[in-house]
């Protein structure tokens, strides 16, 4: 790579010349006009003129499957949301120092798919605000400013939640407040060792770390599936005994549900129930408006008074009208095509076919997965366990150009990662796993 | 008010009994769901169900005229926006991953608004995530960490960038590495004393002070109207020697154009233009989509070039397709509809209107503006000039009763603050203009 900033499975700029003419062109565009900041996936990138359902369509009119993207989870272009938000446009879209009905019944709806005691909602537009917003309460009410995060997290781009998302790379610090914990990674934990049990130690330890330095304690913060981490959904219930620790020393325990949230796991609605825990509070964004930039933060009402009494916090796009309509039609879309049995089931169809297809593979370490969010781990022996995140990013690469979107997790990208959007049918499933299935078999 | 949270024209909630019965129930699923961090505009809320060009419609139907909202900038539901957001929400909705050619022709078109060495365009969703970014690409840059701001200043919500913003209040301190500088208004400046050369010598003394307790400097950004401060456009070209200093110091300047800018002061797109300087970056947001969620960065391109290479910046929803086409629609509207010649001949109509109606009025210490963005400034003493805040808030709560939307702004809230969307006709301005002096007389 000609760039240094950490990103798996991105497009080398330098070797613009090797792909076709009008996007050598759209790259040299993107140069000029966007900065370096903006990087391509692939190492053949490419470019989508229209999208529907999970497929997304190149200028001449080739599918490709669309593993990958939970922004658009409810597919692509779906005609209730359209629908929603063109009404919505047309009618009024009002921020909320105005009262509005519309925000009031979506509150109440989301708010119903979380335990009783997290009753309140507030809203941003992204998933970082909704993060920073969540430290910026939980430091409000611990009078703390230290974090705790797994090592390869990855929350969000504030300047404040930059320092606690690891994963940015070397270029940019990890705050001096924080403490990363390893994360909890059944693949890799010794046997004899219990996933929970040593979590919760680690988790421990970095609380006594943040004390011995003078940091009072604010938190701790997971993606509830640990996405960026590799990808971590079993057992279920192993965040648990982390989870009272961080309560017994006087921390917050901020659930981040902008990838595992709004049914993807399946088993349930939010990351954190498998666990069977009570976060104070969830942050979710991604998925929930299908594109629209829409987020929250759903808390325990206690967090916001003192808060919300003397510290003035308004979002301007943060729950307007048209946001609002968006998230309404995704709700009820989950709900109406029953998109989580959807998840779960689609999602144990292509965990078991996957694990039969790659039974016999000498790179295939592990193969998980929780609803319609799955990884295959690749390895360079079975045995020591060691990474092949090469292998993953052939594979990648491969797979686009069987045009099949998908792209690769984990901190040595070994983990291919699989996370279509929710409508995926059986014989979406069996597309993807017969090309699965034939471009392992082209790289292998 | 009951809660104490700094905001000029709230609702205090001890109030609830007071409104109408559908009201009372609307704000108490609010202080249910959402918590007490959604506050309401005025003394008497509003509730609106629709809304159509420069006009609001509550649930009987009865007109507003909104004199206030700089967001649907090209005005409530303009047509061409929802048709554009319409057909791009049916057809494509990607992040910037993929390559897609909407994006780069907006960046194109809105970059030749600038001047040429600002050759750069980073999309967000938030003015907040607009200022985070330039803060967080400021301190890259120089190494620096110190930041100058006025006095009242308000830049947004994140952690980082609250640190900025005085306005918040005494329970959101002003980052330790943060000095505030008097803003440069023109009506409180002594006879013979220049409003540029106070305002120079204000920043270098920052800077000095800064620096004496080794905090090195990064840059200074300011609301290039100093809208919060109290609305200060005049004499243009004061910012110049300031900027200059900055400059000479090794900081860098950005330019809050979130609410100047997009041809709101009639005189030019950009309100840094006013005053013949050349920021090194420029922040934008509110009316960029007219609602929709989108925010950007304008750069220098030398500044994003290490920065973008080793720092990961990737915004899920920035400069998504349906953003895009929004923003796309409103720059098409604004030259279309001539909507910056609009501002500064209607601006300029209003403020005439306004000096003739105040002219015998012993509270109405200044009139002023630019464009569609005027302030009428309320005083107890012309000779004093002692703030009337109370005066300027009977007069919004007033003018709510006769159905004209307002507030007011600076440090005592007590100038009128008129912001108007840009298709605001000399018919809609003789209604403001009969309203405001009917209602004057009213309550004098």
């Amino acid at each position: 790579m000609s760039s240094t900033a950490y990103m798996l499975n991105g497009f080398d700029v330098a070797n613009t010349h090797k792909v076709e003419p009008h996007m050598q062109e759209l790259i040299a565009q993107r140069a000029k006009r966007l900065g370096p900041s903006y990087k391509l996936f692939y190492e053949h990138p490419v470019h989508f003129v229209r999208a529907d359902g999970v497929y997304l369509y190149d200028s001449n009119g080739t599918p490709y499957l669309d593993v990958y993207n939970n922004v658009p989870s409810v597919g692509h272009c779906h005609p209730r949301v359209v629908e929603a938000v063109t009404r919505q446009m047309s009618t009024l879209n009002s921020h909320t120092r105005y009262l509005n009905e519309g925000i009031l019944s979506y509150a109440e709806q989301l708010l119903s798919t979380f335990p009783q005691e997290m009753s309140n909602v507030m809203f941003t537009c992204t998933g970082s605000e909704s993060v920073d917003l969540a430290m910026r309460v939980a430091r409000f009410n611990t009078k703390g400013t230290g974090f705790i995060v797994t090592r390869n997290a990855y929350h969000g781009i504030t300047a404040s939640v930059a320092e606690i998302s690891p994963t940015m790379g070397p270029h940019v610090p990890v705050g001096q407040h924080v403490r990363m914990v390893k994360a909890p990674d059944a693949y890799r934990t010794a046997p004899g060792v219990d996933v929970d049990t040593e979590f919760a130690q680690e988790v421990e330890r970095a609380i006594n770390e943040l004390e011995r330095h003078g940091i009072r304690f604010a938190g701790m913060i997971v993606d509830t599936v640990f996405s960026t981490d590799g990808l971590f959904p079993h057992p279920a219930g192993f965040l648990r005994k982390a989870v009272d620790v961080v309560h017994q020393r006087g921390g917050l325990f901020i659930a981040d549900e902008v990838q595992p949230g709004f049914a993807r796991l399946g088993d349930s609605m939010w990351g954190f129930q498998r666990h069977n825990i009570l976060p104070d509070m969830a942050v979710m964004g991604k998925p929930m408006g299908n594109g629209l930039p829409i987020a929250a933060v759903v808390a325990k009402p206690e967090l916001l008074v003192e808060f919300g009494n003397k510290v003035r916090y308004f979002n301007t796009f943060g729950g307007n009208s048209v946001c609002i309509a968006a998230a309404q039609a995704v709700l009820d879309v989950i709900m109406d095509e029953k998109l989580q049995d959807n998840s779960k089931n689609m999602g144990a169809y292509i965990l078991k076919g996957l694990r039969e297809l790659t039974a016999g593979h000498s790179g295939v370490g592990d193969v998980r997965g929780s609803g319609l969010y799955l990884a295959v781990e690749f390895v360079k022996d079975k045995q020591t366990k060691e990474p092949d995140g090469e292998f993953a990013l052939k594979l990648v690469n491969a797979l686009r150009e069987n045009r099949v979107l998908i792209s690769a997790t984990g901190p040595a990208g070994n983990s291919l990662k699989i996370r279509p959007p929710l409508p995926f049918t059986r014989e979406n499933s069996d597309e993807f796993l017969d090309i699965f299935k034939m471009t392992l078999e082209q790289i292998s």
